[in-house]
């Protein structure tokens, strides 16, 4: 279990890091479109990945686990300074906290944990991978844009194929196969930018076109291969009075569970949502 | 969907909650021997209780999820002082943030929402509770302390009794009903408290005797429903390196899912412990 520089090459393209000053716990990059929502705002998946990949740097050691709470807006374009503090360092864990801010504006929080995995350590894995065809036989999910004239989202550096299991899908549960085009190298930001999709898989089960407001998104990260093709396994848990939560397995090809997010979003029909944006063309 | 005054008084019960000069975003109770663990410590599902608890204290709005982060000791006796910040207040969200301190020593961070719900919100059940003999037909589960000179442990106010699903348990699953003993009124705290055991069944599921140190602790909530008996079924994921994580569904009888829990947790044997208490034991 060798340890390798942070940040990792494939996190710095995605994010494009900039340390302030010499000082790994002050960190800078600005929200490119390929970092946002369709419609500008900042993507959920990004606020995790950024303060995962910030963690290791100010920890010089990988990240176990994240929570990212949204608190306030960022757009395209807007630089975000993420501010780590090292609230506990351990022998072989550190506890961290920052906070990722737009001039004075705060735009998200985040507290995590990284650590020295030992080799004498509890190991196991208690899931078995769905059995899937491969990415190659499955059809793109259309990611893009609600029009060509905003051209921001996830969809530019990433790609994902829905997939049913070989075995017929449980309830609640939504596979798909995900990548971050060309990057081989797997890294806790990596798979906390293509695990933020939880919303769906509840709409889904829930019976509802529609989507949802992530208010927060956590990853606990397991053991690490590297990979460009990973099945993200979502799994609905439940809703109730516009609000719900579940979770969303990332494996890598081989079966290794490699880590494992969760969510709790605000969700909306997209007729709602359809009705809200007529009635603001509207004037009202 | 009405809202009930905070804190819920089965939380009160629990955690003994002191409202600091009618602020209720400065909150005070006392770590009793139920709150702690068989060592005095302080018990993972207290923090988790009272961060929830204190959350809709000050936002006057049901908890909807949180996340502690655990960072310093306190003990058996200590008074913690947790302090909220309600970094953002929507129409039916809040965002908020805790310290919990003893003295100047930073004992636990927590983060997490409270909403509203809505009627007309999309709700739905993606999971089935599994099908299990009452709590009648099932044996407590021994949760007492290591020797009778220290009398502390969650033990003290609830009880645990292991059962086995009819269909028999999925490869990770660990079921238990559980209850803290005469209180019918569930509460996200009351929940939180219960959840808190997801490391043992990482440790059975990688086939070790063995115990954890929780990292952190969430919760995520859903639809309540009073019932003094809880059905709990952790889901070990996996561990590596000596850290592991899992969730913990929480289920009312009547087969509602009101909430799950997951963790992140340094795992070691018992083995290891024993060695290491030993080599203390002998001045090393």
């Amino acid at each position: 279990m060798t340890e390798r520089p942070f940040p990792h090459p494939t996190d710095d393209r995605l994010l494009g890091l900039r340390v302030v000053a010499d000082d790994p716990t002050v960190v800078r990059f600005t929200l490119e479109p390929k970092l946002c929502r369709g419609d500008g705002a900042l993507f959920g998946g990004t606020a995790l990945a950024a303060a995962m990949a910030c963690f290791e740097l100010a920890a010089s050691r990988p990240s176990l686990w994240a929570t990212v709470q949204f608190i306030g807006i960022a757009t395209q374009g807007e630089e975000l300074e993420c501010r780590v503090d090292v609230v506990a360092r351990g022998n072989h864990v550190d506890q961290l906290q920052l906070t990722a801010t737009v001039g004075e504006r705060l735009v998200f929080s985040a507290v995590g944990s990284t650590a020295t995995r030992r080799a004498d350590g509890i190991h196991g894995q208690a899931r078995t991978m769905p059995a899937v065809v491969s990415p190659d036989a499955c059809d793109s999910i259309p990611m893009g844009p609600p029009s060509e004239s905003e051209p921001a989202g996830h969809h530019l550096v990433s790609e994902f194929r829905e997939v049913v299991p070989i075995d017929g899908a449980t309830p609640g549960q939504l596979v798909m196969w995900a990548r971050l085009t060309g990057e081989v190298e797997t890294s806790a930001a990596k798979l906390a930018f293509l695990a933020d999709m939880v919303p769906i898989a509840i709409c889904r089960a829930a019976g509802v076109q529609g989507a949802g407001t992530s208010l927060d998104n956590s990853l606990r990260v397991g053991r690490l291969v590297d990979t460009e093709w990973i099945l993200v396994e979502l799994e609905a848990h439940g809703a109730s009075g516009g609000y719900g939560y579940g979770i969303s397995h990332m494996w890598a090809p081989d079966g290794t569970l490699m880590a494992t997010g969760s969510q709790s979003a605000k969700l909306f029909s997209f007729d709602t949502f359809r009705q809200r944006l007529s009635a603001r063309a509207g004037g009202s």
